[in-house]
């Protein structure tokens, strides 16, 4: 739940101020240091990454026999781009045995960095490649849009903190994402890093398979600016009163049909990927990643009745912010964060708009607000429809299974049987 | 929840022994009275619906504005199956009041009656069509298998159960349902009777729309005769231990892989359209009928970590019947109920395979039993196995938030206010 | 839940911003307004509530046939604090009206109001007692704790909150209750405004019985502070990250023994009181206020496994805030509210320990922290302790069964059957 | 939960049928085999019970800084009572060598054996008492009447369940009981019985400690008897329609006040005991046993408001069985099953009467019916009264902590970090 960046200090290296390199993070998506490509090293070279070709998209196979996808590439796999969990020395020892690894054995692939990241990492990297002095590690990077224009595949090393991260930087489509665990277990991550070698191998040569993820898409409608914004939830949407003590009043439509007022902390919308995260706390069910649809879990709602419900995945939700619980005057923000990640609140008469990213069927004239509609823009066919959502390389058909067992201790049963060891 | 017959004493007409009865209708499906064509009376005759024509299906047209589906007649509708809760006055009058109608603005309408039914209502029409008497009213019946082969619409008139009862007749493929409540709510019931003139109409004329529902198939197969039988489920089918003192043990199965063992009073599998009966009592979500999924909810399960799942509909799961807790010696029977009706019971040993009607991918070799596999004989071709599952004609997009609003009192609120009558 | 105030705007009367006055009413506690005094009119005259002799406390008395308190007093009723609800124009005029029936019938009975109440009202009376012109009205006035150390018996006109707050200006020994509920319901108003004239007189001639309901001590620790200060709650602590994106980690130890670690949004530690009041939104049980036990419910766990808790009131429960979930560095701080007032934020090492006010058993040398223990100083010995709580004046021996069913809609049924209005 | 006996096969000795045996143990209250005393051997004498002296309450002392009861014999153990687990070679050696250290370090205590498990146990002593052939074990047995007239305390080898039913022979003051535990965890079970020695020396010298269980009273009234029966459940009471489709209809009503009418499968009344036995699985919170109250737990409600209630120990309860859901006519006998041991099916009429064995307070004229009431007969002054209930020997203050951990797997946490042997 919650899934959120751990800032360890590192032990290795040098100490580091944290807080402007936070500031900087944020910085980067409108322009990376344009000192970041005279910083080199003997190992290391970095380049533009607008000097690469754009990204070449993977077909999606289906087949009746799986619940998974093939990864197949038309053309073939070039640029891939590696993520990690930040100052964390054991993801950084690990992003470099991968590249080192990748630009060793594949040098035809190109490895491309965030400018933070690529600036956290050159000066750790001891040797060339296949230890050549004439094949120094060329690294790509640049701005956010220019990366994510040019990836292929992203590797994400860490954990499903990680991957919500990595994947929130494409404003499209998201290229197939291949997560390696470090030590952490999550839902998301079916790899450990000791396999690396084996399954990159496997998704060059299109003998990977991937589980498809849909994110929500969350349309917020200021009442005041009558803008509306778009942000996508892997995991889930929640409003929620804060640290107001006075309860949040939410109206609820779907399809323009008014189902709920809840009078709660607040509420989760979430995907069913996220229904072992935030919703599962709040006393959801536990729904397979591979059912279209959208969980509406009350946080502490003020009834005995309100069971938490799923909803089909085209459904179109609207939230509307009344006014709170007894409060008459004053303060009647409620708190909206996206997957974890706090937004501007919400005030009296803001609206919400929760679809998911394929499949919505509006009904009788609803819609969603109509300006800055991501999907219009970047969406325009029905082949780049097919492909929203996240595909995630899957190691088995039902890895979720093994989730709920060995991450939740689902139905553990009660121990009135003396275990062995204690005898 | 367990929706089943309420055998009213009738107030008018005869007073007639139950039990008797009861036992006629269970031998209907084999054979029908061969008195029945001779009882007639001036307003009635009953004719062999052999000599009818077989069934004329719908088509049902999808649209990318609608969850629903449009009902279109390729043919024309001709034969109506009309079937009604046993034994209430209020259906008896219904069922008079909608076949006159029919017979008397609908002259190439066939009405099609179960023959127990015929039996019960003949003499109390007191007209005949039109009051024409040269048009008495022509009732078709015969027996089950030759009912279900000539239905093209199944009119109910009754309760959720009167449905459930309606539908369990069709071995294979279900004609489209049209449903009238009398006086009773229900998740299945739209339309109220007073509606039925305008309602057949649009239904004649290819204006209704229909909601798909599908339905559970569960296979059983008992140890020791290594057969398997197969029944469908529009609701719910669940193991329970009944009135044993000792919990059902029970391995549960996906996909071929070990979900987990329950230790519980038993467990229920739900369609989504079941998601408001058992399920919910035994604490599960509820579920849109839209969202195509198998639901598993423990009954008072011996751990606290057994949160509900929602298994994907294309899941094939399989559970075993194991030794009951404590139980070492002695009865381990486990009762197994199918939409409320009670099946043989389970033992040590034997299975049931749970799977989807349509839908369902085998992985890695997994299959249901081979014998006596239903789909196999009866929908042997993929248009056949498109019309699988239960299309019932709906009011509007939304009828089930109606119905958890309505009908379940969904999110009540507290009622700290005093209400005006009060004052 | 939260039962707070109603700041509605008055209709009749002055306008008036309502922050200076809050503003005033935070001061009171310290040092009245000095011109109150000098506020009259012909109708109304205010005196100092120190010429009023101490506080008269009465005899509760149980018996075996009845789970109440009967309600006796040894010396006579002198004393009336009332209270209202601010800024509700319906409870200032139920005030003046009670207030004139008290000055008119019962003339050896001193009225006492708070300053900033009799400021509200003074000038709202338009008449003498017995309209004769020699009596004006006397109310009594001063600081909070010249009012609570004469204080007989406490009235309050609202809601559930103003009884709330009227309890929580006294530091040891509460009167007995006497609540009118003015249109609003509640679990702890068992009379109606209307009845006023008859219950006050049950009151007066000691045929009245009361509800012991008894509150939790909040003793909080800041760890730079080392001062400990106390809290009292009728209804409920909460401990919650409010805004903070982070989980709250909190070690929670019974009498010295270490129970869980909880890992979620927060904790509710509640009397039976409050069992309908928070804690039930977040899951717990609803708990009979006669049960003397203390309610530990969680707030979104991040486990299945913590079902809530049924605590001793013996208990002596100690919370010790932790590092948050995956928080490093930056705000660790945890909010904390007593019957929904919030208190100062607590921070990684603060403690707070929870006890009932009457009736901890301290094990092994476990003890509350030493420092402004409000036991000691204010009821020294064990006449005092017995008086403890507080007693609430009620109608019937279960009002609480009406409460659960009138108010929560407890056990609800679903309503597949029509009612008759819709016919 | 529904803690049963285990009838292990018998790996060491005479293979036995079981059945006839279960007949002969139902039997043993009336009369037990004459034949008994003359089956002796070198090693074993076994001698009438009725030649002891009686039974020598010890004196249970509270104290203020403790929740458990100093035991305190004022005369002298002397006549102890041995239980097992029946069938069982684990516990049959465990009580042999019980036994001999009885008879061995304590000669004057006599030991006391139920006259099955003599006849099971007589043949596997091998030695005399200190291996001196003058003193063969003496073992004394008679009628249950006999044996609970002159137990002073009683030992039980096995699990819970072997407490439960050692309890049940006694009809109204339980001797103090000391349970050892044999490889099977239990929230009843504080001692292994490798501390044998030890803890029955402190319990011989006045140095232990109990918790008090207090047990509930079922007053069972059937409609056509007019005859009431009593029974006492340590753990809980329980309703249930067992294999029928019907669900029970049950009207509850506490202190003569109606409180809710029931519809669902069944319903759990639970002392605080049995708050992690069946009350858990349905849902119930987890109460300590120190707390006096009832637990009311629904099993699958047809409600999505009948949240658990927690009534005062001194509650009246009465339970009226209704006509079952939709059944008018057939069968419509209710389960009724306590501690676990299925009694009588409930007819329609048929009444409950739930009460605490202590404390029950009687308002307006409510009563439990008056034939055969128990506590008149047996407990007839308050000197007994205070007696009632299980005085159970306990470890440690708080017994419950540890066992809600260990037992139950309380708020476990994810595991999303791996666990060191993983890596």
């Amino acid at each position: 739940m919650n899934i959120l960046y751990c800032f360890e200090a590192c032990q290795r290296g040098r100490v580091i101020s944290i807080v402007p390199r936070l500031a900087r993070r944020s910085l980067q998506t409108a322009e990376y240091p344009s000192t970041l490509f005279k910083e080199t090293s003997k190992f290391v070279k970095i380049k533009p990454v607008r000097d690469l070709k754009l990204s070449n998209a993977p077909d999606y196979i289906s087949s009746p026999n799986s619940k998974l996808h093939a990864l197949l590439w038309p053309g073939s796999l070039q640029n891939v781009l590696v993520t990690k969990k930040p100052w964390s020395c054991a993801t950084k020892d690990a992003m470099i045995t991968f590249i080192n690894h990748l630009h060793t054995t594949y040098p035809e692939i190109n490895v491309i960095l965030q400018p933070d990241v690529a600036e956290e990492v050159y000066q750790d990297f001891l040797t060339t490649a296949n230890n050549d002095p004439n094949r120094p590690h060329m690294l790509y990077s640049g701005t956010t849009d220019e990366i994510t224009s040019k990836a292929d595949l992203l590797v994400t090393l860490g954990g499903d903190g990680t991957i919500l991260h990595g994947v929130s930087m494409f404003k499209s489509q998201v290229p197939p994402v291949l997560a390696f665990s470090l030590g952490t277990l999550g839902f998301l991550l079916p790899f450990d890093f000791k396999e690396h070698k084996e399954i990159f191998n496997k998704v060059l040569n299109s003998r990977a398979k991937c589980l498809h993820r849909t994110r929500l898409e969350c349309h917020v409608i200021k009442k005041n600016d009558g803008e509306s914004s778009v942000i996508h939830a892997m995991n889930d949407i929640f409003l929620h009163r804060g640290s107001s003590p006075h309860l949040t009043n939410l109206d609820i439509f779907v399809d323009g049909e008014f189902l709920t007022r809840t009078i709660a902390d607040g509420v989760v919308f979430s995907s069913p990927t996220g229904s072992t995260a935030y919703s599962l706390s709040a006393g959801g069910s536990i729904v397979s990643p591979l059912i279209p649809s959208i969980l509406l879990t009350p946080i502490c709602p003020r009834s005995l009745s309100f069971r938490p419900l799923i909803l089909p995945h085209s459904s179109h939700i609207k939230i509307r912010v009344c006014s709170k619980m007894n409060e008459k005057t004053g303060n009647n923000s409620v708190n909206i964060s996206v997957d974890g990640v706090a937004q501007n609140d919400l005030e009296v008469g803001d609206e919400i708009h929760i679809v998911n990213e394929v499949g919505t069927i509006y009904i009788d004239g609803t819609q969603v607000p109509p300006s800055k509609k991501l999907a219009d823009e970047t969406l325009p066919n029905s082949t780049s429809k097919q492909r929203a959502g996240i595909y995630c390389i899957a190691k088995s058909e039902n890895d979720w299974i093994k989730g709920i067992n060995d991450l939740l201790g689902f139905n553990s049963g009660f121990r009135f049987t003396r275990r062995k060891q204690d005898n």
